[in-house]
This record gives structure tokens, sequence and C-alpha cells, in this order.
């Protein structure tokens, strides 16, 4: 089955201790589109300007991706630039500039209103709700945010709480929004804010889930170089939806599996600058990352 | 087989926002030596005072521990007070009054000498290096340390590296002795300074092993409250080593159960204030949670 994915597409200046990228391939919607494609069907939603790279657009093809939700209008692509410091772990914001982005309303194409996985990547509360708005009875709904949104759009962050069946955010975002510093009695206050699923990053620490069937703890993969963390929480949401459309069987064991294989997307999405490493990856591989994984905590 | 464990032996004040302990069993010796007693039996070489209350010899019998290596000195017992922040992870000592402790060295008894197992728990290098020099071929040595020494005896913990099989520290230390942000490229550098075996310690982000055949991820048990973290860090490596000693069977298999042994003891240390929960534990309650553990990671 296919995925629907909505969120930001933009372009990514990114500067590490090692190196500067500017204009990178960047944006919720990109990275994660791109992870789920691995293993289903994606159609995108998002918006460009008239600058957006020709070869970002095959780039999006090359992965299958349907881009008849894709609006390409006059003016600037939304553009983000940013700095990491040595741990790879602290981000400092450098530039923002919203462009087309400002005036973006993800009015979806009559194909997709029916498409049964949504993910509502990283965006404005307010847009993940218009975009629910046209949907028709889907099967299953994630929603990931930022923190940013709990500072500024918190009530409508927390009415879409209770319109979707998982939430993913961070440990601290878990904690801003609960108020409560322990990540397990926080996941429990949210699901009382009415997600059946919820899923949270840790980023070199992993990720938990928590449903109805108890806990799920999905160990990150070991790496011993990050080159550029932009883009792994996306990543990995990513992979989670598309591996859930690609499968059939129990939603509780896929979902499992999923949190498997999003850490392994994300984790090779932090080996390269932007989409570099993610966009040249196999099926194969990540099959592979996978099973070494599992085998890590295997006795 | 048997486990020698050395370390402090402490009285601890310990303040958390909700509840104010004082004098409360403490130390890393007392730590590791209750956890290590669920699985082999221990000999326990420290130091107290005259104050030592006699309800803490008791304790440490009730356990089995051999205390003839437990030094009874004139003067007070080590006395350490300790506050810890909400969110249970930032520690502020008030007091450290080393007493008896300030002129301590660990002279075994004959009938130690021999011990197969050996935890060097956190006391300086020269006193692990002191008990060490009187071992008779260990089968295994294991030393666990703390920032602190790192600071103040860096040389004499270097020397000890190539002395034990397995070193044992936190995420934070691995980084400061190596200088080295990640901390799987840190493990690789402390595999260089001698231990055969490196354990990474990432608190309620669960602990690492590598080792010559390969890595080992063993994640936290998820606590929805921690009462007091105070000894976790040294109930995870009493668990580890007992389990080791206590066991047949390829070494490196054990390691690994070890790990999650010793990751069991030290969520039901936390559990409440210094040994308080730790010392109601049966082997049955930790079977019962090890299980529990194995299952979270489990699809």
């Amino acid at each position: 089955m296919s995925v629907l994915v909505v969120g930001s597409t933009a372009l990514d200046s990114i500067k590490t201790p090692y190196r500067e990228n500017p204009r990178l391939l960047g944006g919720s919607a990109s990275h994660a589109a791109v992870a789920a494609s691995f293993f289903a069907p994606v159609k995108l939603v998002g918006i460009v300007g008239a600058d957006f790279p020709k070869r970002y657009l095959q780039l999006y093809r090359r992965h299958g991706i349907d881009l008849e939700g894709l609006q390409v209008a006059a003016g600037k692509t939304f553009h983000w630039a940013g700095e990491y410091e040595v741990n790879m772990n602290n981000r400092r914001t450098l530039k923002t500039e919203l462009g087309v982005f400002e005036r973006f309303t993800p009015d979806l194409p009559h194909a997709y209103r029916r498409t049964p996985f949504v993910l509502l990547a990283n965006i404005a509360p307010a847009l993940q709700h218009h975009v629910l708005d046209q949907m028709t009875r889907p099967k299953f709904v994630v929603a990931d945010t930022m923190d940013l949104w709990l500072n500024i759009a918190r009530a409508d962050l927390l009415k879409l709480l209770r319109r979707i069946d998982a939430v993913v955010l961070n440990d601290s975002e878990a904690r801003q929004l609960t108020k409560e510093d322990n990540i397990i009695a926080a996941t429990r206050k949210i699901h009382r804010l009415g997600p059946k699923y919820v899923i949270v990053k840790k980023g070199e620490h992993g990720a938990i889930l928590s449903s109805p069937g108890g806990m799920f703890i999905a160990p990150a993969f070991p790496l011993n170089k990050v080159v550029d963390p932009t883009g792994a929480g996306d990543s990995f949401v990513g992979g989670l939806i598309g591996y859930l459309a690609g499968r059939k069987g129990p939603l509780e064991t896929n979902l499992k599996r999923g949190m498997i294989y999003g850490t392994i997307v994300a984790s090779f999405c932090c080996e390269g600058f932007g989409l570099n490493r993610t966009t040249k990856l196999t099926r194969a591989a990540i099959d592979q990352r996978v099973n070494q994984l599992q085998a890590l905590t295997r006795i």
C-alpha cells in the first residue's frame, strides 16, 4: 500500500566542523519520502520555488516518488542554513528563509485523498490538520513535530494528537510536552493526550515505542562517525511508515520491525551530508544492516 | 567461583527533591558486593570506622559476604553527602569526609589472594594496583573508575588499563579519557590502551560492551520513577562480575548475559534509597525482570 508524505521541501546549507555544503536537498518531507520509498510507493505533498534544482526533482523521481502533490510556485524555495558543533548534537540555525513556504497550503490532488498510510512530517500543526481534513478514512496516521510548534502552536498540536494513531517526537520534546522529566512517565502522559502509539526518538541512544501491547526498545545502530545528522529523525519516521505500508500482518509486529528499519535508514542518513548517502541505498544494504543491528542485542 | 570486591565502604547522606536520607550504607564496594552476592560468593575488601553501624555489618553477612578483608579502624567511616536535582541526572556533592579511608591500604587476607574473579570497584587507581599486586593469577579482572581519577591520577589509571581484562566507565568518562566525542570511536581507542573488553555505561540509555567478538548493546530497563540512582553503576558492575563468576561456559556469552543481569540489579537499585531496594531482592525477582527486559527488544 502507498504512503502520503507531507512536510517541508527545502534547500539546506549545512556546516559541520569538517565541511560546508550549500543548498543540499533537505526538508522533513524530502528525507521522509526518500526513506519510505525503499519499502512502498510514496506520494509527496510540498512546495518548492522556481529556483528548485531540476536534479532534485529527478532525484525524487528516481525513487518512484509521485510528485503530483508537489507545488512549484513563483519565488524562492525554503532555505535553511545551520551549523553543527564538534559533538554533532548541538545545532545552531544560521538562517531561515521561508520563501514560498510562507504561503504553503497543502491542497491534495484528488488521487491522494484515499492513501491508506499518512505521514504528517514536521510542519506547522495547522497544515497537518489541513491535510488530515482532506483525507478519506486513512488506515494509519503518524505525525512528527518539533519544539518550535510546542512553543508557538501548542493548542493546534494538542488538537492534532487526538486525530492521529501515532506521534513521533524526541526525548526533549516529550519532556517539554508533558512537563515530566522521566521519559517512561512522559510516554504514559502522551497516550492520555490521544495517540495509541507513542514513539520517542533518543538520537544515538535509539528509540522507544509505547503501545497497548507494551513497550519496545530499538537501540540505535552504532556509528563510529557521524557526518551530518540533519534529517535523521525524518528518515527514521519515513522508513517506519514506509515499512508499515509495505507489509501485511499484525500492525504492532510491523511497527516494531518498522522501528528497526527506520533506525537503519536514519543511520545511513547520518553517514553523508543531506541525502547524499540515503539516495545511494539499496533495499539489500538496508536489510543487511537490520540483521547486524538485531545481532547486537542477541546473546 | 567467588568474587573479590575492593572499593569504598561508606555512609551516604542522600538528598533528592523528594526526601532526605542520612547515613545510608553506601560506597562502591558495598553496592557492588551486594549486587554480586545474588550470583556468587563474595569477599569484601574495604575499611570502615568505629562508628560503622553493626546493622550494616549484619546486612553484608545476610548476603553471605565474607568480611575477613573488611578493616575496622579507629576513627570515622568515609561519609559522603550529596544532592540530586529533579531530573536525577545532575548530582552535587555537599560533603566528603574521608575519615579512615584516607589511610586505607587494602592488604588482602591470605585466603583472598587466589580469588578467580576480581572487581576493582571505584577507588584510587593506586589502591587498585595495590590489590592486583597481591593477587595470584586471577581469571578475570574488571576495573571501574570515575572522572576524579582521570583528573588527578591519569598516569596510574593508564598503567592499570594494561593490567586488567575489562574496564567499565560511563560515556562522559570514555570521552574524557580518549578526547573522542563519538562513543563507538572512543571504545576503539580504549581497547588500544589495554583492556580486551570495554564496557560503557550510559545510565538510562543502557550500556555497550565492545569485545573481540564484536559489540553488544544492553538497553536499560525502563523505569517510570527513579528514587535514587546512587550506586547504580556499582550495582551494574557488581551484578556483571557476580554473574560471570557464577557461570560456566564461554566467557563472551556470559559477559553479554552478565550485562543484562547487571542492568537489572542496577534498575532495582534506582528504585530505593541507597541499598534499601537491592537488599530486598531475590534471585527470582532478578530473573523475572531479566526476562521482561529481553522481551522489550524482541519482535
